[in-house]
């Protein structure tokens, strides 16, 4: 069975552990995962590197990219646009390797349009009250941002039940393998399999007429 | 997060080794499943067990136990009924083990009717000339015998796309694994966490508004 990668959408909640989640992730089943690398104008901050934490670019270059369909999603945020690139997620989908984009919600749907394969993944923790916890804990922020921190969550669950799955970060090596096991056992999927399965019918039917 | 167990049903190719499948999965995992028993009125073969191959009853008994509705599919073949009793899968269900139901495609659909949550699993040979292979490997059948086993699996084929994933029978250790890790990630579905989801959405929605 000739295994094309599968793109895997992980979205959630801030304060949820997606970047931490996705480190390990990597750390653990890196040679399985590629991640994805976003395309954007923002100026990059210290110590992050062109590449690795974004391709920096200016807003003619971006634009530029948008108008040859380079991009899968974009979206502009805070003056700066931020997208996916399109060739770097086909050629490791082609090669084989999962694709792991972390992005929210509006960007994951538009995502699910043009790769109806996608797999859709929010991350949560394991209650309301533990994600507040999570969110009070650094114990550095007023009592106004906790308030917006928790409306966003409260705005981002709405967008849950557009997902396949759910992944809940309690234990960080737990939730790890189980977000690898999920995306291993989603290529069993009939969806992602049939042309395999097509070929098998032929194949059968073929042999049930008699060689 | 409350778990309540899955409805697993396996169907596949006769010859794709799906008897030693679930005997090695009961080997490996067995306190995370029960194995559901059908109820019979044919006659006991030696080595059989009661409640253990079957139950064995009467026909009076088995349509009696249509009429109270405590079967949750059956069917006759050669003169005799087979048919799942429900008060096992569901008492298992609800005490958190994932049920395997071991029926066929016609089965499957019924159950899938009832319990739009069950999770349908078919087993098959890595391609058809393999499955061919383990179907003439037994060397003891006449072409007539192997034919008519290849016109069924080619009917059985045209059944899979019914189904949610496909189990590739290779190796038997590496597809026990796989098959367990893919119930285990059915759990995490977003459409089997609809209470979960429901419940964070109200509280962080509660949190939002203040305390």
């Amino acid at each position: 069975m000739k295994r094309k990668g599968i793109l895997v959408i992980v979205s959630g909640f801030s304060g949820a552990g997606k970047g931490t989640l996705m480190k390990r992730l990597m750390e653990m089943h890196g040679e399985q995962y590629a991640l994805s690398v976003s395309m954007t104008t923002r100026q990059p901050r210290p110590g992050e590197q062109e590449g690795i934490s974004y391709f920096f670019v200016d807003t003619e270059t971006f634009e530029k990219t948008i108008g040859e369909n380079g991009l899968i999603e974009y979206a502009s945020y805070c003056d700066n646009y931020y997208g996916t690139p399109r060739k770097y997620v086909e050629d490791m989908l082609e090669q084989g390797k999962d694709v792991i984009l972390e992005i929210e919600i509006q960007g994951a749907l538009k995502v699910k349009e043009q790769y109806p394969d996608a797999l859709l993944l929010f991350v949560m923790a394991p209650s309301a009250e533990e994600l507040k916890r999570r969110l009070v804990g650094r114990g550095t922020e007023t009592e106004e941002v906790i308030r917006k921190r928790l409306i966003r969550a409260s705005e981002e669950a709405e967008g849950i039940p557009a997902y396949d799955a759910v992944v809940i970060n309690d234990d960080l090596d737990t939730c790890t393998e189980e977000l690898h096991q999920m995306i291993r056992s989603a290529h069993y999927a009939v969806s992602r399999n049939l042309s395999f399965i097509d070929t098998m019918q032929n194949e059968l039917k073929e042999l049930a007429k008699g060689e």
